[in-house]
């Protein structure tokens, strides 16, 4: 008999509720907790940092599943991959030199497949469902999100349903469709869409796959942090500014702070994250500012980044607890500042980035000008998607030449 | 004094004209040789060699910088960046299954900045351009190469004037747009668009970066060959199929095989090299079943697949060469074949492809059909950009619900 040695590939344990800390067997497809919270994976991570160094991810391959030990899929084979992660940190030079910021990064979303970070979660989420014998997902979205899932379902041949706002960015409907998803636009919000998505689930015999009703999302989107952290040497920066919507992002990127903390792979030092929104739509930030730990749901929401438009996130709660426990804050941004900012980071870098981003932009260049961000303060700010998936952010007016004409002195 | 030791950065020597072989000096802005053919250029590939061996590379970043010493750029402080490079070679499975492929293979370049393979051109060429001093461009373009220099040029601070028919893809003007280019749309062909731009080049002080007329986007295309014989171990595949406009991509392919032969990083194998045309627009098609060495110019060319859609490519000569060297072919698919291919990756592979990567699978089929290739032969399709760049390749007809609607059952 040969005897091979195959290393372990994750430490998942458990999961666990992030609210009344109730366990879950991890082994079995779960949604909520009991009590309705959302639940999160909990890592052996005392044998993690034994069986590996932060110096060891330098030698793998560049793509999200380099942090395998630290992810929720049991085997290399279940991984279902568009080769996605190891996205860039760029120096923002001379955004940040208008800004006052000189030490100004952006993590580019944008270069992920389906073009948004939402890809991590669908990845690892899509990956981990098919491994437990899911067969048929199903989830609201505001675009993003359902293009995502719909194409790592496909990939994986599993069933996917959609439904998004029809006010979500067209191109996300052709992504859902290429990729065989049943898709349904809402006239309404993405809350209604979900209210929609609940009863399929229930009639139709669905997976829930909606943000935080099923735990391996979040663990794709923690990757985001992880990479961060390895791509400052395992070091975190001052401040970090993620564009909130649902906030499985900075949920997640606290999480990877908190798992790196418990391993030593990084100092006792905190990054502080800023939870961003749009003043059209921004609960969190109204929470934020009366002190509430949940928050209300924001009526008649609208925003032109709309992947932030959410009136009522599940997480909210872990949000907040995320800015309280990091000393972060809570800013929204209106539609004008917005578009300014992703203009004036295309002039000055090139880079175009999409509304979600250019929130953080704007709310980088406040949060210096009320000194709450100091001058030589590093600052990540994450562009969650490429801005050629919203190209009615950009109004484009050029002259149109026939043959024979001239192209005319500047 | 204190002394530093500075590695070399670049082994750039000078460059060779395509055709007679003149050399240039590499030190200074430069155009085509004086017969008017392409420059290329050359590197002192034994030291090279000497300095690197393909193992060093693993431990670089995973962006196309990480082959310098095989680029023309003299200074690591001259690189203006986006994090480009190392896209994902991905299996398609299921897709090679159905065509009687199963070692078909996809790089997938839609995850490089700006949603297309031209950043690589960009990338070195506007680097480059910089370092020498160049401080306005000017360039023709089907949209993603003009909208991937002028992104460039601006991180660059570099002004740039791109022209390009009303036909190509809308989202390539909001890139352009965003980015301070000047931007004219023609109401023709590219080879229209590059009579203005040769004119705006000699009246109004531009550089003349259009394809192959600088020798530098040659370079950054190249990389596409050595990150795909680095992905495969630092080898060659059987088949390499590429979708071919100007054809710098196939040259640049060409190019890395034969200083990696030269230098001894790969064997003798050659990949066969398959240059994929749309029936619309089949220049190179028609003169390699002639047995010609150059294109004539095809008329009234027209085809789904904008990018792919050049009358006469300046170096067709070259591409024409390298099919022949590497005992290749050319094929014509029509928009028909072309689209079904494109829906067929969308929905086995979840993958959405552009209209260029799909005429490659659709031109692999068919040749696998023919016995051109072998069912055990490994096969290379590179998917040259991001379907969400091409949103009217997909026709979406979905239902519209309102609230209190009900999701019906499948």
């Amino acid at each position: 008999m040969e005897i091979t040695n195959k290393l372990i590939y994750s430490y998942l344990d458990h999961l666990e509720c992030g609210r009344c800390q109730r366990e879950y067997d991890a082994g079995v497809p779960q949604g909520l907790c009991e009590c309705g919270a959302p639940l999160l994976a909990r890592y052996d991570l005392a044998r993690v940092a034994a069986a590996v160094a932060p110096a060891d991810f330098r030698d793998r391959p560049a793509s999200l599943w380099r942090y395998h030990e630290l992810l929720p899929v049991s085997k290399e084979e279940s991984v279902v991959t568009f080769g996605e992660g190891m996205t860039p940190l760029l120096p923002m030079t001379e955004v940040g030199r208008q800004m006052g910021l000189p030490r100004l990064l952006m993590k580019d979303e944008g270069l992920l497949p389906t073009g948004s970070f939402k890809a991590r979660g669908a990845a690892v989420g899509v990956s981990r469902a098919r491994e437990l014998g899911v067969r048929r997902i199903a989830m609201p979205t505001n675009g993003n999100a359902g293009a995502a899932w719909a194409v790592y379902a496909a990939r994986a041949g599993i069933e996917a349903l959609i439904a998004m706002p029809t006010d979500a960015p067209a191109i996300t409907r052709a992504e859902c469709a290429i990729s065989g998803a049943r898709l349904y636009l809402v006239d309404g919000l993405i809350n209604d869409a979900g209210a929609m998505i609940a009863e399929a689930v229930r009639a139709q015999g669905y997976f829930d796959s909606s943000t935080l009703k099923e735990p391996y999302r979040l663990e794709g989107k923690k990757t985001m942090g992880l990479e961060l952290f390895e791509q400052l040497g395992w070091r975190v920066p001052d401040v970090i500014l993620y564009p909130t919507g649902g906030g499985v992002g900075l949920i997640g990127i606290h999480k990877a702070l908190q798992e790196c903390r418990e391993m030593g792979w990084i100092g006792e030092k905190m990054p502080r994250l800023v939870s961003v929104q749009a003043s059209g739509c921004a609960p969190i930030v109204r929470a934020w500012q009366n002190g509430d730990e949940v928050s209300q749901a924001w009526a008649e929401a609208t925003t032109v980044a709309f992947g932030i438009n959410v009136p009522k996130a599940l997480g909210d709660f872990m949000i907040l607890s995320a800015l309280r426990a990091t000393q972060g804050c809570a800013v929204a941004v209106d539609d004008e500042e917005i578009l300014r900012a992703q203009a004036r980071v295309g002039r000055l870098e090139g880079a175009f980035i999409c509304p979600e981003g250019a929130a953080c932009f704007a709310a980088a260049e406040r949060l210096r000008q009320q000194g709450w961000i100091d001058e030589g303060e590093e600052v990540v700010v994450l562009n969650t998607g490429a801005g050629v998936k919203y190209p009615e952010t950009v109004v484009v007016s050029v002259p149109t030449l026939s043959r024979g004409d001239t192209i005319p002195m500047p």
